[in-house]
Parts: structure tokens; sequence; C-alpha cells
């Protein structure tokens, strides 16, 4: 036996395919249709249409995007751009702009707008790298290349 | 269709009673009646009589009180306190004590005692304000008024 | 009533051990026979085969092991060694080695390797202690007779 989540991807399309509509539709929340996210990424819900994500972007699993802070009773547009790759564990303040082909890495709390092309980390997330080379979904130029290599090699599977 | 949490608030508030319930008379926490929770959010199980939540005190979203450390064999009283706000997924390390009408920031993992009307954020935390007037909640001083005007404007909801 | 999760400990452990199971035979990944984790610790399903953890090493609840990154298309092996302790909701990036006899502490979000005997927190985790004397499951010289004793004492049980 052999089980990867990769055997279950297209399930996977069809529940996010779903919960995108719900997202959209039902919360008006602004998520571009070519967005993707993990199933346990967490939209704020209190303030769904202040939460923005731009086109091939991912979220990934357990990120948070807060659009509402019960503190200072203000309701923000936090907006991720294109491009972008949403870390794992990640949380996104409310009001905070991520720019196009940025990458937040994963367990990072941005209290801050992260600039296009930079990679964020840590907490509070500073900026780790600049003028980065990312495509679709955050992808790091040459990723492609090295994934097929790294599959090639069969060293890691 | 325009879904929000807002919709649910009755029933979230049933079974937050019904919690509170389990957790001090079950368990034997000191969460005061006051108290509100996310449902998500989570008081050390290990040991329960070491939890300890104040008067009008709001736990965020996946947030974590611990109250022993395995690594030292011990169990420690944690104490948040009265008209505090502990923001979301942060973690209250065990024996920590929080101040009154404090707040601590989104995934703030709190390591030492936070004084009464700071806000904390960070990992590990910091002070990043002193001397705020936080009211029940930890609601700060004009939020209300803020609410009001933004609902009024009508300009993100 | 007196409710406390030591009372379902063994039901713990026998669906850890058939979680274990599942983790090594069918995902491929390596964990020692003798390693616990939280039933809500998450190991990469993504690269299975990436994943190795000592004997006598702890995962606690929310903990995350990474061995891929999709940014740079990597998969990669990530060690945790033996008697370890992996702190809650901590997260070891793709590629870390946590040497053995070492804790993380909870929260912290570790991206680059562990030396050792060592203690580390934060995000990004940094040593705060060195040559550390920690046994099985991380447990620190004196936990045991210091949790002897205060459940003799019954002060905070």
């Amino acid at each position: 036996m052999n089980l990867r989540l990769a055997h279950f991807a297209w399930l996977r399309r069809v529940i996010i395919s779903i919960m995108r509509t719900v997202y959209v539709k039902g919360f008006g929340m602004d998520l571009h249709p070519t967005c993707q996210f993990s199933l346990s990424a967490r939209f704020d819900k209190t303030n769904p249409r202040g939460v923005h994500v731009g086109a091939h972007t991912y979220i990934a699993f357990d990120a948070v995007i807060l659009t509402h802070d019960l503190t200072r009773g203000v309701r923000l547009h936090t907006r991720v751009g294109s491009n972008c790759f949403i870390g794992a564990r990640s949380i996104i303040l409310p009001g905070v702009r991520v720019g196009d082909n940025a990458i937040v890495g994963a367990g990072a709390v941005v209290n801050r707008d992260v600039p296009a092309r930079t990679i964020v980390a840590g907490n509070p997330a500073k900026v780790i790298r600049e003028d980065i080379d990312a495509g679709r979904y955050g992808r790091l130029a040459g990723a492609d290349e090295v994934q097929r290599r790294q599959a090639a090699e069969n060293g890691l599977d």
C-alpha cells in the first residue's frame, strides 16, 4: 500500500470548487476563480466582504485571513494579490495588503503590508527575501524543473 | 443569499453556555460566568483546575491556554484577568498571568506575565502598547462608536 | 464529576497505535514504534517518506512536520531525533533536522537545524537553553520527582 494525498486530488478539487462558490455567492467574499486553497484555510466570516484573494494564489492549510478586529470595532479590507503563496498556519491580520507574486512563510503572522515579489516570515513577519521571481501560486523560477528532476531521480518518492 | 456568522449567534451562545458548564462543573476549570470564548478555543484538560479566566474576557478562535509542561513535569496555574481579549491562535504558556484589561494579539505566544492594560503580540510576545483604555472583552475606548459609524456608512457591509 | 483527559488514556493509546500503523505501513513514514504523538499532530502526507521521528519522542497537539515546499518544488527529509519533545502548535519546516534530546517550545516555527540537547522557541525559533539533560520524551532531569511531589502535595489536583 502506498497512500498519498495526491490520490485524492480530484475529490479535493471538486470540494474546493463547491467551497469557493459558497464563499463567493453565499458569503460575498472576493475570491478569484483561479485561486486555490486548502479546505482548512480560514477566511473571516464575520466580515466576509473584506476578504480579497487574487488570481492564481494558493492559501495553504490552516492559514487565516482576518478582516475584523473586535478590540477596535473595525472591519477592514484584507487583500491578497495574484500569484501569491500564503503558507500553512500563517495569519494575515485585518487591513493588510499582500502584494502580487509574494510568499508568506509557514506560521508567519503578517501585521503590515507585504511588498510585491518578496518573501516574509516570522511573527511578526519580516521580509527575508526581495525581488523574487515567483509565478502562478507563488512557484519560484525553476521549481518545476527541480520537481521534475527530483521525481525522475526518485530520491524521495 | 447573504450568509454571515452573525445569523447563527443565538445558537453559538447556547452551545457556549453548555460548554462553559462542562468545563466548570465537569473539568473543574475556573471560568467566570461572563467570559466568552470561541468553540475552538482550547483550555488545557490535562490540568483543568489550573485554568482561570476572569469576568468579561473573550478568548478568540483556536487560542490555547496551557497549564502543564510535560518536559518539566509541572502543573501550573495560568490566569487570564478580567476584560481581556485573547487573540485568535494565540498560546498562553503554563504559569503565565495576563493582567486585567489586556489584549493578546492574534498568533502571539505568551511566555511571561502580561501587565494590566497593555497589548502584547509576537512570538515570543512583547508589549507593543501600554496604558490602553480597554473595557469589557478588551474593547478599546471608542470601538463601539467606530463600529456604529462604520455600520451606518455601510462601507464594508 | 471530575473529568480529565487521563481517564481516556487507554483509548488514546489504542487509537494512536492504529494511526502509527497507518502512517508507517500505509503512507511509508519513518516513525519509531516508541514515538508518541497527539492525534492532532500533523505529518506531511504530500511527501510522507520524508517524515522521520526517532525513538521515545513526543509530538504534542497540533504540531506540524513539513517535508515539501511547493514554492521551490522540493521534497525534503525532515528528521526529528530521539528523546525529543516537539511542543504544541510548533512547525518543523521541510529539511530541518532536530537533534536528539532536544525540546521545541510551543508555537515555535523551526527553520534551521536544532542542535542536540537544546531548547528552541519563538518564530523564527532560537536556542534559548543549551546542554539540557533531557531523557525519554524530552523529560528534563528531575521532572518525575517534581511531578510526584506535586501530586503528593495535591496542590493543583
